[in-house]
């Protein structure tokens, strides 16, 4: 689903930002933050590069960034997990996902997801030689994406695996709520499935809506993973810190394969992930509010441009009909937008086993900052 | 081969090391240096953070850093390559060997390893499915370890694929001279092999001794896959900058299964690597001379233990020989060594396919302050 059809085998992600570079382009295609996180998180890693955090850390991290990611979980959704055996540090929430799945997901076994799913899930199942069935999420009538408890049912069979979830989700910015997630906890119990959550934008809801971890459901803990990581949360995309709660009896076997991806990684960016952690809430809290008023802003633009945008409660992302403007085709949209009118962004068929299937849909990130939005909708009003 | 039987799965590394801290044991394991690298290079990244290198990098990695790789190869090795094309940086030179497995060993496949082999080889053999064939490695009348053509010879078959080749070798830390790099490059010529490379310790060579890429054969450049990283060229084992170079056709698949594992990381470091490879060099062999007279200086401990060290030509490793103490049995040898006499250090056996083959065997890392080698000797002395 990555592959556009340009055959240059590299994700959408790449080729958007390239574009974007080559032409001068606003970017709003790639998700990544074009402001860094909190000074204190950066001078930490700063201070502790220098004091010598600069050769292997723990193979399951540092100590004191476990007990940091425990007791962060613990204060926010109640649960408890073991530092020692039930936490394992990643190289992101990618490298997470990716052992994962190698760890869990045998040769043909099967592995639900909801569609339209983030790009490396489909590689990474596929790695892993396994299968994968979605279930659809489609708009309901105010433009929010959400699944039919029926197709989940009808994507299980006596192969099933893994359940994959990603909430609050990419591209579509749902929050899974409780009633969703009611019947997915229900399908995971009688089916005996592992659950491994995507939780990597965890800390960026809005609006109010609660962000609840598939974990805390009755019957959930004993077999979920679940991942995030500190990219997204503070503004940090490019130290690849991420990190695994669940059983131990789960989380060591994804801790087998790790270990030989990377071995262990990012000894300073742990030290300052865990100060952060403990220490940078209010600053989190200040930027999910930035990111509502980003989103609101740009949806703003988007309307004005005669875009119809999809309902947005958490991540950094805002998808698009881009129909009302005569066309339908988002890849070569997408394509042409950056040659036309100087924005990038991302066609959301990528995120689709058959792209006609989201065709129409174009996805824009708001993590940046307001004029850059703001430069956007300037050059989006080209459109029309 | 990594699991000595404790059932901890976890690497005979992380064990000795959490061993070591256990017992206050002077940590002749794991190899990492006990001081950082060139002080320019960690001012460097403590730059780049403050500059704002914290989002994700390039998926191929920075292109300064990609031009480095390739300058500096130049400069040593007189090899050409295309930083766009030909260069891809890693988490680590772990992920540049696993992602190379994934991408270029179907299942059933089957990869030559030279035996004794560093852990992850097996480990990411198994994760392609491939199938591990050795070539074993024994000391010749001078305790130099070699390999003998014909057990290459023989280890290939109509299923063989790929061709992992260690040097300089950990962890007998031969340097491959080139009579055995021509026979090696003739069987992968006349099989038809891809080779993977792994010269992480291809600056740390003694005696005057030269490191020759297998690229660099008659033959070579188009069927290999050069692997390196910053880790211990420049004392940094935390930073996970790695990298691979090769020919377009080779890279471009390796880049497609790294980008699901970690897509890229450690932007801040990839800055100052770049800059250490092109300024740093001055640094590096003093580096090599003092790690030099460090190997000279564990050697003169070991003798004085009574224990028979082999021939080190390059690496951070030394090993040797414990039967004279009247004890052949490494891996419990080292399981009490700590407790014993306060030293730990590695059992080769866990380097083999089969352990009783290198049973006997001890590896000692020499990457430690003077000393604290010095410290080590005293402790080993206590043994006789
Ligand atoms: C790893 S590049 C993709 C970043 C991202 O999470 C997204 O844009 O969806
Ligand atoms: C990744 S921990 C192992 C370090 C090392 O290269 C070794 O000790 O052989």
């Amino acid at each position: 689903p990555t592959d556009t059809g340009s055959g240059s085998g590299t994700t959408i992600f790449t080729e958007m930002t390239a574009l974007a570079q080559r032409t001068g382009a606003v970017n709003l295609g790639q998700g990544f933050p074009d402001t860094d996180g909190p000074p204190a998180m950066l001078e930490a890693a700063r201070t502790a590069i220098a004091a010598g955090a600069n050769q292997y850390p723990p193979l399951a991290g540092l100590p004191e960034l476990r007990e940091a990611i425990v007791a962060q979980r613990a204060l926010r959704y109640g649960t408890h997990y073991d530092p020692d055996t039930e936490v394992l540090v990643t190289t992101g929430a990618t490298e997470a996902l990716a052992a994962a799945l190698l760890a869990h997901c045998a040769p043909d076994d099967e592995v639900i997801v909801f569609e339209p799913y983030y790009d490396s899930y489909a590689a990474s199942i596929a790695l892993a030689r396994g299968r994968r069935r979605v279930v659809p999420m489609r708009p309901d009538a105010t433009g929010r994406f959400g699944f039919d408890p029926d197709d989940l049912s009808a994507a299980v069979s006596r192969r099933s695996r893994v359940l994959l979830l990603n909430s609050p989700h990419n591209p579509t910015g749902t929050i899974f709520n409780a009633e969703e997630l009611a019947a997915i906890a229900t399908c995971c119990r009688r089916n005996d499935l592992v659950a491994v959550t995507d939780e990597v934008y965890e800390y960026l809801t809005y609006d109010g809506a609660v962000h609840t971890p598939l974990a805390t459901l009755p019957g959930m803990r004993e077999r979920t993973l679940s991942v995030s990581s500190a990219g997204k949360t503070f503004s940090a995309t490019g130290w690849k810190v991420g990190w695994v709660c669940g059983p131990a009896h789960l989380v060591e076997p994804v801790r087998r394969v790790k270990q030989y991806l990377t071995f262990a990684s990012g000894t300073a960016f742990q030290v300052a992930v865990a100060q952060a952690l403990a220490t940078q809430q209010p600053w989190v809290r200040a930027q999910a509010a930035r990111l509502q008023a980003n989103r609101d802003r740009l949806r703003t633009g988007l309307v004005a441009t005669g875009l119809t945008p999809y309902v947005c409660q958490g991540t950094y992302f805002l998808q698009a009909d881009i129909r009302p403007l005569g066309v339908a085709d988002g890849i070569r949209f997408c394509r042409e937008l950056p040659h036309r009118v100087g924005v990038a962004a991302i066609p959301s068929a990528v995120f689709y086993d058959d792209p006609a299937d989201g065709l129409p849909i174009v996805r824009f990130v708001f993590c940046k900052e307001p004029q850059v939005l703001d430069e956007a909708a300037r050059r989006l009003a080209d459109l029309t």
